[in-house]
């Protein structure tokens, strides 16, 4: 066995009692569980004993038609993850945040508190809102336009930056002798004057433990991937085969080089939803359990939210209707391009439809034994289609448990993952470098 | 002693390591403990042990001038307060949070996430945004104008109640047999059209333990009493003298009976920054080191914005100069006519001025023995000057230490205060009514 010198990187996605969409009608589930802010601590202590890198939580701004089964309604991730992070000490917390809906100084403060209170483990999914019914509760009739969405996106990110970066290193003094809390030489204002935004700051928040948070993406679309070449630290995907994976690895990878960045500065985190049995069969019952747990009313919502298609009225034993071209797609373009795929590819009734995209929204399930799954994500990894995953468990706490408990340890055997924190940050878990702050390189370019 | 049927109600105002201007200079506090979230649990946790009603941060959007001097510029008071919420079960959170540069939907669910996290103990210090340096952070070149802003905070104010209450209390069902989240026939659309806002909602979480969080509020102008008057649950205010206190007290309580209002659902705390000896002559002596340790020229600059003249350059021994007529201040009307009112009536220089107000920029300072204290603070509530204090310790946490194991159990001797909790939510401590949502109203009045 030798020591692998890459290592994976593996983020806990967690959602309520579970990714799959009735698990909260399961048996191995306890639904008032996702009213509790412990389960969530729970879930926290659990991956940091796994040494998973980080936990994410998802994100929208609005409950939409989903009122009757949407059992994420409830606490808001900023705040949810600082109850989190009070109660571990190594694994990054990644909150999901719209550039659609916010303003950047006060989202930028929100992360720089969440990553002092955890002392630098504090990551943020960058997010542009594609839901109608969240342009609603901001003013707006429909969803801004998705070039325009992403336009906003990289200018709203260049402030926090800047905001993040207004306080150099150094800057905090704290001398009661003197006097002075921070050296004012080194607190810059931004002097953003862009487009969309005018903001001097500085930032009410000096630097944390990581220098500023991870930046995190998840749109797959074209404006999406470019968007993560410039951008993105960590990018989480939906990813259905091996060449599928490879594809899209290959492209982004290609992207960054071409924006100028080091291809390992940006890490690429498929989704997973493990079954986990002793044996497969046990695993593949497991998934059956759940699957005959779904609602077809409420996934043929989801499902025509997906697709932009009314399909409430449809016969779930018939094949998808003809779909409106992407162009027309104004929300996510990438979930509606693997829904008609995965639809065509394989020839599925609205049925089999459902149920394949029960376990994780389109993302990939895969049920087998812990060595079946460590096989899996290892064939990923060596294969160039991941840096690591993004792990979805289809029921909560347990099927976190038995990752940690069952898969972890044998992809530390193989000499794949930690079997210890070597950071405190995480950006230190990710591998990935300290930044400087950008008035800081100004500083030293003028002095050099 | 007879047990006064009428209770006290203790907010303990935090700021980093204290109140006083000098605080961190001082040897009982430790500076770096600003940087620490570990300190602001632990003040959680002594005000818990007082059984005081609450903890409260003030907040602005902006660094401004302050940098070298700026100790509070580190947290985000909401996140701050979830970290010390999940150390405590009774004691009140208090944020503070602009409607000036926010948007409903994301405040009222930002609180709303607080108030689930702490089982209802969440409350909302409402300010409008007066600074300049606030206003260019977010796309204004100069300070939205006084009228405008508190009619932007009633729009938004209504609008997030409305969201609060978009849920009805029995709207959760967690249903696992019948496969149902909630009833959405008791979660409701907002449609909320507006001056300035447009929201739909409904809000993405549903109704916490008090209902919605307490409403807060703390600006002393015409407007901002007004608005006291139509929305707030508890006013914070800096009043100096007994009769100044009673004046304020019967004209606010006034407005709220003239806006339709029981006044006992309006809890006036003015502020009080106590510094506590064995000795009258200790508790002096105590404040003379404080004042000693001010530093002049952040001081000036602070009294300079205060009174909207430049002071930099001003003699620190000669009185203020002429200042501006108040109707040219767009900031913090009711800060100006105190500090111009106390400089008048006292006839003090510039540099006793400063000293005056180190210890709490212009809330009333009082060094005392804990009787002495005690004495003070019965003495205004028993003489309808303040339905309780806001209790704004000069250093930390040894001030707010002393006043919980000195001066609580005096007035708690006196039956003017607690000796347990009663209540779980803030509401509860403070005395509300727990409001029925909005739209269960309607429905009751549609079948009755
Ligand atoms: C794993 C994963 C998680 C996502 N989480 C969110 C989310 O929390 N909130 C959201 O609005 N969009 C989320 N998305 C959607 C994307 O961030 C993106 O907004 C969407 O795909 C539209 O962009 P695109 O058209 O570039 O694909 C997620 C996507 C993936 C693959
Ligand atoms: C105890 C107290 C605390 C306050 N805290 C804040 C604060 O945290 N942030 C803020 O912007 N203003 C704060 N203020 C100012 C008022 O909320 C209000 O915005 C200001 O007084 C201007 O309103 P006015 O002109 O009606 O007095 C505070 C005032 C008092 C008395």
């Amino acid at each position: 066995m030798t020591q692998s010198p890459k290592q994976l990187n593996l983020n806990a996605f967690l959602m309520g009692v579970g990714h799959h969409e009735a698990a909260w009608r399961h048996p191995r589930t306890e639904a008032h569980r996702v009213l509790e802010v412990k389960h969530f601590q729970e879930l926290a202590q659990i991956a940091e004993r796994g040494k998973l890198d980080s936990v994410f939580f998802a994100d929208g701004l609005a409950i939409g038609p989903r009122v009757e089964h949407n059992t994420q309604a409830i606490f808001e991730p900023i705040t949810l993850l600082t109850a989190m992070a009070v109660v571990t000490e190594h694994v990054g917390l990644i909150a999901t945040a719209s550039t659609g809906y916010n303003e950047p100084y006060n989202l930028a403060r929100k992360f720089a508190s969440l990553d002092h209170i955890s002392g630098g483990r504090a990551g943020w999914n960058i997010v542009t809102s594609g839901g109608e019914d969240e342009a609603r509760n901001f003013g707006y009739d429909e969803t801004p336009d998705h070039a325009g969405r992403y336009d906003r996106a990289a200018e709203f990110v260049d402030v926090a930056v800047s905001l993040w970066d207004s306080w150099e290193d150094d800057a905090l003094e704290l001398d009661s002798e003197t006097g002075r809390f921070a050296d004012p030489s080194k607190v810059h204002t931004v002097d953003h004057e862009g487009e969309r935004f005018r903001v001097r700051g500085p930032l009410n928040a000096p630097r944390s433990a990581q220098g500023r948070p991870v930046l995190v993406q998840a749109g797959s679309s074209e404006s999406g991937k470019n968007f993560a070449a410039a951008y993105a630290e960590a990018v989480f995907t939906a990813q259905r085969t091996l060449a599928e994976g490879q594809d899209f690895y290959r492209d982004l990878k290609a992207r960054v080089i071409k924006a100028g960045r080091d291809p390992q500065s940006l890490k690429i985190l498929p989704g997973i939803v493990p079954f986990i049995g002793a044996t497969e069969d046990e695993a593949k019952a497991l998934e059956q359990e759940f699957t005959d747990l779904i609602s077809p009313a409420y996934s043929l919502r989801q499902l025509s939210r997906m697709v932009g298609v009314d399909l409430t009225e449809h016969s779930l034993d018939a094949p998808l209707p003809p779909l409106p071209p992407i162009d027309e797609i104004q929300g996510n373009k990438s979930r509606y391009q693997l829904v008609k795929d995965l639809a065509e590819n394989e020839g599925l009734t609205v049925r089999q439809l459902i149920a394949k995209l029960g376990g994780g929204r389109g993302h990939r399930t895969f049920a087998g034994t812990p060595e079946q799954i460590a096989d899996e994500i290892q064939l990923w990894f060596e294969n160039d289609a991941a840096d690591g995953f993004n792990v979805m468990p289809p029921y909560l706490p347990g099927g976190l448990e038995d990752f940690t408990a069952l898969v972890v340890p044998i992809l530390q055997a193989r000499g794949l993952f930690r079997t210890d924190y070597t950071a405190t940050t995480l950006r230190g878990h990710y591998g990935l470098d300290r930044p400087e702050s950008r008035y800081a390189d100004r500083r030293h370019a003028a002095t050099a």
